[in-house]
C-alpha cells in the first residue's frame, strides 16, 4: 500500500478518530504529509511479515504540547536526522520507522519523516490510540526497552537518553521538551522486527485508512458506518452542557457533560478527561473506561472533536471502542488502566458493560 | 607529584580560597576524597606535557545546587560510570580526568574519580576559579566544542547531548539536574591534550595545593601569607556590617557590606553576589570585579567564606586577584566579564585598579 494524496485525507480522520479526544490536531499533520508525499514521492506501508525479523524499526514521535505544535511546526528534518544516530548506535540500518501512537498527529507525521527518509512506515504503532506518556505504549508492556532513547528539536539539538527507565525517560524527555519550546522530536523502544510482531498495536496505519474511508463514503450518516467498521458501541447522541477544563501538571484535566437528544433525552453522560476522555459514567455506573478508546465525534460529520476543543452546545455522539489487546493484559492495565490515571476502579472491557447491544448498557 | 591525605586537606582550603565564594563547600569533597585516596591509593597529578599531544582529556564535574550536594552526595561512580561512555563515542581511552571548575567541591571531587578509575589527575582546570554556568570554561572560550556532554546520576540514568552549543547546553543539563533531584554529574569539552594546552587554566591543581600549605605553614598570620602566596590585593579588612540575599533563577544573587575596623575604620566595601564574589565597590567605585578573582577570608584564618554562609558580624578580610589570563582575553570578557552578569561596566584587572599597592586603589 502508498499513502499518498488518495488517502491521506482518509487516514487523517482516522488518526483523530483512533486518539480518543488526544493526541493532536492532525489538520497541520495532514497538511505537512500532503506537501511531503508531493515532493518526495508517496511513502510505502509495510506489513511486519514483510520485513526480515532482525530488520531494526524506529518508533518516532513527537513529545510535548500538541497545542504549542499547532504554531511552532517542525522543520521536517528532526527525525530524519536522527535516523543515522540510531543507526550508528544500533550497528544497522533502519529497515522502516514507526509512529510510536497512531491517535492524533502523532499518526500522521511520520509519513513527513517516511517521505524524507526514503523509509517505508510500518503497519502498527505503539498504542493503538493515544496516550500522554512516553512509556504508555505496547512495547513497554511487552519488555522492550526503551534505551537508547534519541531525541531532538529544529535548532538540530541531540540528546541521547540511556539507562532510562520508562518512568524516568518520561520525566526527562518531558523536561527537555519543556526547554526546547515545549515541542521536541524523538525515537524510543527502537526493537527488531521479530520483536514488534508481539509488541505493537498491528495494522492500526490500514485500520486509520479505513476508519477514514468509512466516514468519506457515507456522507449521509458517517457516524452509523463509523461505527459499523469499528465494531463500536454508541454511548450517547446528545448536546454538550457542560465542560470544566483546566490544565495541571503539563495536562489538560476536566470533564464533560453530554445530554441526550431525541430518543435519549434525559440521559446524562459525563467524560473524565486527562488530556484524553478517560471514563465515561452514567448514573454513577462506568459505561467505559481506559484503555478502551472513548472518542466524541460530531453527530453530522463524525469528525472527532478532542478534548481541547469541546464546547458547550456541541451536538455529538461518544463512542467507544475496544483498545488493542496488549492493554488489557496484566501489565497492559497496570501501564494504562484507570487505576494508573488515578481512578480507584476496576477495568471491564467495553464489549462486557453494553453486553446488550448500543442502546443500554447490560 | 601524588595527592594523598597529606596534601589534600591543603587542597581543599585551595579550591575554596580559588572559588571566589562559590563552587560549593569543599568539606564534603575532602572527606570523600580523603576516603577514596585511603581505598584505592593515592592519585597522581600530571602535567599536560606529560602526555601525548593526541591523547584524551576528559573534564568532569558535578551540575546543579551545592547546597543540595551537601546532603544528597554522590555515590562516587558516576564519572567513572561515563568514562567507557566517553571513551567509545571517541574511539581512544580517556588518559587523564579533569576538573571542570577548580574552585569548590568540583575542584576536589575529581580526586574520588581519578582514585576509583585508576586516572591520573591533570594539574589544570577549565575555570581556574568556579562560575555558575556550564560554557563558562576557559575551552568554551578557546573554541572547543561541548560535544558530546555525557550525564549521569547516582541511579545510573545516563544522558548523552550532541549539537548542542554552549548556552543550550547549560539550559538542558541545568533542567535534568533539576529532574535528577537538583544534583548531578557531567562531562563536556573533552579535548585533546594539544587543545588542552591552550584551552585550560594550568598548573591550577598546584596552586590550590599552595596556597592551602601557605595558610597552613603560618598559623600566626594566614592571611598575610595567602596574600603573599597569590600576590592578591587586600581590598578591606573588617566586620560585616549586612548581608542580603535571595534565591532568583536558580542562583544566590544579593550583596554584603564589610565595614572597615582598626587603621581601615570609615571605609566600607560593598560585593555584589551572583553565586560568586562578583563586583566590590567603594564610594561608588568599582574596586574589583569579575573575572577577577574576589574572596571573603575569616581574618583569623583565612578560610573561604562561600556566599551562603556571610553572616552579620563576620571579621572578615576580602582579598582579590587576578584571573587566568584567558578570561582577560575579549572573548574570555564576553562570556565572564562583569556585562556576563549583566553589570553595565567595563573589566579592568585588579592590578590596575590598585598599582599603588595594598593600601588604597591608585
Amino acid at each position: 500500500m502508498l499513502l499518498d494524496a488518495g488517502n491521506l485525507r482518509a487516514m487523517a480522520i482516522g488518526c483523530s478518530i483512533l486518539g480518543a479526544g488526544g493526541g493532536g490536531d492532525t489538520s497541520v499533520g495532514l497538511l505537512a504529509s500532503l506537501q511531503a508525499v508531493e515532493e518526495f514521492g508517496p511513502v510505502r506501508v509495510v506489513d511486519l511479515d514483510e520485513l526480515d525479523d532482525d530488520a531494526l524499526v524506529m518508533p518516532c514521535g513527537g513529545i510535548g504540547a500538541p497545542l504549542i505544535w499547532i504554531e511552532k511546526i517542525d522543520r521536517g528534518d528532526e527525525i530524519p536526522r536522527i535516523i543515522p544516530i540510531v543507526e550508528r548506535i544500533h550497528g544497522k540500518p533502519v529497515a522502516a520507522l514507526m509512529s510510536a501512537e497512531i491517535g492524533g498527529s502523532n499518526g500522521l507525521s511520520p509519513v513527513v519523516w517516511c517521505a524524507r527518509s526514503g523509509r517505508p512506515l510500518v503497519d502498527a504503532d505503539g498504542m493503538g490510540r493515544a496516550f500522554p506518556e512516553v512509556p504508555q505504549v505496547t512495547m513497554e508492556v511487552a519488555g522492550v526497552s526503551p534505551n537508547p532513547a534519541v531525541m531532538t528539536d529544529e535548532r538540530g539539538n541531540v540528546i541521547i537518553f540511556d539507562g532510562i527507565d520508562g518512568h524516568w525517560m518520561e520525566r526527562m524527555e518531558r523536561a527537555a521538551a519543556v526547554e526546547f519550546g515545549g515541542q521536541a522530536y524523538s525515537s524510543e523502544y527502537q526493537m527488531t522486527v521479530a520483536q514488534a510482531k508481539t509488541a505493537t498495536a498491528r495494522g492500526t496505519v490500514s485500520l486509520a485508512i479505513r476508519i477514514g474511508e468509512a466516514v468519506l463514503a457515507a456522507p449521509r450518516d458517517p457516524v452509523a458506518s463509523l461505527v459499523e467498521t469499528l465494531g463500536a458501541t454508541v454511548l450517547i447522541e446528545g448536546k454538550i452542557v457542560d465542560v470544566e477544563r483546566r490544565i495541571t501538571g503539563g495536562f489538560v484535566r476536566g470533564s464533560a457533560a453530554i445530554e441526550g437528544l431525541g430518543p435519549q433525552a434525559g440521559r446524562i453522560l459525563r467524560l473524565e478527561i486527562q488530556n484524553e476522555n478517560l471514563i465515561a459514567l452514567e448514573d454513577g455506573e462506568v459505561r467505559a473506561s481506559v484503555p478502551d478508546i472513548i472518542t466524541v465525534c460530531d453527530t453530522q460529520t463524525a469528525t472527532a472533536i478532542h478534548t481541547e476543543r469541546l464546547r458547550y452546545g456541541q451536538r455529538v455522539t461518544v463512542i467507544a471502542f475496544a483498545c488493542d489487546p496488549i492493554w488489557r493484559t496484566p501489565a497492559g492495565l497496570e501501564l494504562a488502566g484507570p487505576r494508573a490515571f488515578g481512578y480507584d476502579l476496576d477495568y471491564v472491557p467495553v464489549e462486557a458493560i453494553w453486553r446488550g447491544g448500543t442502546s443500554a448498557p447490560a
